[in-house]
């Protein structure tokens, strides 16, 4: 049985930090006998620049065949005055919304060697471990009707609509759960059910579903409470389940507390569990080139990669106890330097993990 | 001249924070002969369950003739079932759209005396004095349609409008830009305009804007960026504008850096600077009628008003110095308390600060 990885570098740091993770998955593909196979494609940016579409049709083709895939970043400042529709981020949002990768699970895990990295006091971070799971092609993302249109005095409006069915917001509802259930049975639903009726029914559905996963214990927080919750005390969250926006939002926030969002993964999974990983992290178009971006976060997609899309639990494990032996021995790329640590490019970030492997 | 003041107590702990607030205001009303009188009515839950309505005509017929008001807290949980158009939240959000205060403005400040309080390292907040200016009668708040409609396929569908014009963002892009003028001259314009049309719109007026304001310095950010650039490094930021909606989520997360929400007031003006003023924090439900709330937010509250809807710059700066006289003292609230200080109920904050006047 032959599996196809999918490897798409996009923009900015993302050829630099794909190749690192490309080295660690060639490796434990050798090691335990994995059988990938490993492909690659032009997304984003890139793809622009080359085929004058952020997402090429051969790209859509080769995604569809993968059974994963590992994205690097898309987007940047030369981009960013194309009209909408030709931007780099309409590659990664065309992806998520063709392969209907609706389930996106950002993980904000505190690395206890990089707890200093953080900006909030030790004791409020200290041990942090929740689970944000996103809605990823629904809600305002993709809302019709959208656009900007002239109204009869002359001015212009700009407009876009967020809608959920019951059915979109049912399953991304079950992902939640079930990723509660596997982890500390609490979950928190995040809308503004106090002043937008699509995020009503977001609350009764999630309310209903809660009857199928008794052992769950469901909580509903407006979205503005949120956003300070996560500030003031964060470890009071185990998973939180919200909309695309929202999420968007919520799960960026999440990620900074622990200071090292070069260290932070994501998996963006459709139901038969075939997925995108990537960074946290965007492109990081102001230090592309110069081979000091942080490859872990990159690496640790890979692992969740292989948990999730590939049944490999060995192998995954494998590359993070890799990445963990990395930390105890204090190598640090700029973004995760402090004192006492050995300041490491990229590409001996990923030597040192191949190394620990 | 006569001016009149009106007081909407609404719910929770609003009555008691309100009640401070109001013998603070009778005081430098005699002190520096500002000639202010005040009427009193009816908002949210507590009209709700008086008159059936959360907005009743007597209190928007007295709010329409007010030179201002200040507001404690509106809603409670044993309102949250009502259908949405009956709800507390209906009536701070028909005040808004009413009196057209289209401009929010919530100051987050760090209070010297209260630095231990933040979950922030000190060095991150120390200092911290942002100024968010949200926009408060447009956006997704407002738009239309909405609601929640049953599709072909029998399932229901959720559905909100986020919609701007270009008056409405020009309007709230001028506030901003003179609140930078008179501040740090640096102005962030939070937007989504990498996937949203309604916020290319936004970005594109305000940069339009920027030419009539050439001594502020303007830049724009994606709302999932600065919600982690407000953790990571609060204090690059000097104005922030935004809408209706992000505006609700960073003003919140702004708010909760500082660690004391209960010391942070907001002012929500027309184009009139009538304007209505209220604690930044809810209606606490939890803690209502025990006497123990942090009325120092509103009674900060009520200097903004004296300072921008009534002109009395020297009445606001006696109750601010007032308030800091307090805080140096030791008194704390309990949700404000700390190491060393002296713990006080809400009436004896109240009586401190106007011994202190
Ligand atoms: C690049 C952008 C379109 C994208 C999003 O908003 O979803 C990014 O911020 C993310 O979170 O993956
Ligand atoms: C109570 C609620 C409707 C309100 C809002 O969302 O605007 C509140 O959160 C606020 O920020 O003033």
């Amino acid at each position: 049985m032959s599996r196809n990885v999918l490897l798409l570098p996009g923009d900015g740091i993302g050829p630099e930090i794909v190749a690192e993770a490309e080295k660690v998955l060639n490796k434990v593909n050798d090691q335990f006998n994995l059988g990938l196979t490993f492909d690659k494609a032009l997304v984003g940016g890139a793809a622009i620049d080359a085929t004058d579409s952020p997402l090429p049709d051969e790209t859509l083709e080769k995604a569809r065949n993968a059974d994963a895939i590992l994205l690097g970043a898309v987007g940047g400042p030369q981009w960013d005055s194309l009209p909408m529709a030709k931007r780099p981020e309409k590659g990664l949002l065309g992806l998520r919304s063709n392969l209907q990768l609706f389930a996106n699970l950002r993980p904000a895990i505190l690395y206890q060697q990089l707890a200093s990295a953080s900006s909030l006091k030790p004791e409020v971070v200290s041990g942090l471990d929740i689970l944000i799971v996103r809605e990823l092609t629904g809600g305002i993302y993709f809302g019709q009707p959208r656009g900007v249109r002239e109204l009869e005095n002359g001015e212009r409006q700009g407009y876009n609509t967020y809608q959920y069915t019951e059915s979109e917001i049912r399953r991304i509802g079950r992902v939640a759960f079930e990723a509660a259930q596997q982890r500390g049975k609490k979950l928190c639903s995040v809308d503004k059910a106090n002043v937008l009726e699509v995020t009503v029914l977001w609350r009764e559905v999630m309310e209903d579903l809660k009857r199928e996963y008794p052992d769950v214990e469901l909580s509903h927080m407006y979205v503005d409470n949120a956003a300070m919750q996560l500030v003031r005390a964060p470890k009071q969250f185990d998973v939180i389940v919200t909309g695309n926006m929202f999420g968007d939002i919520l799960s960026d926030e999440a990620a900074m507390l622990t200071g090292s969002i070069g260290m932070l993964p994501s998996a963006s999974l459709n139901s038969e569990k075939q997925g995108m990983y990537e960074p946290c992290h965007g492109s990081a178009p102001d230090i592309a080139g110069q081979g000091i971006a942080n490859p872990l976060a990159t690496i640790i997609s890979a692992a969740m990669m292989l948990r999730y899309s590939l049944n490999e639990e060995k192998a995954a494990e494998a590359i993070e106890a890799a990445v963990s032996k990395v930390l105890d021995q204090g190598l640090r790329t700029a973004d995760i330097m402090s004192d006492g640590g050995k300041k490491v490019s990229t590409r001996e970030m990923g030597e040192a993990v191949l190394n620990a492997l």
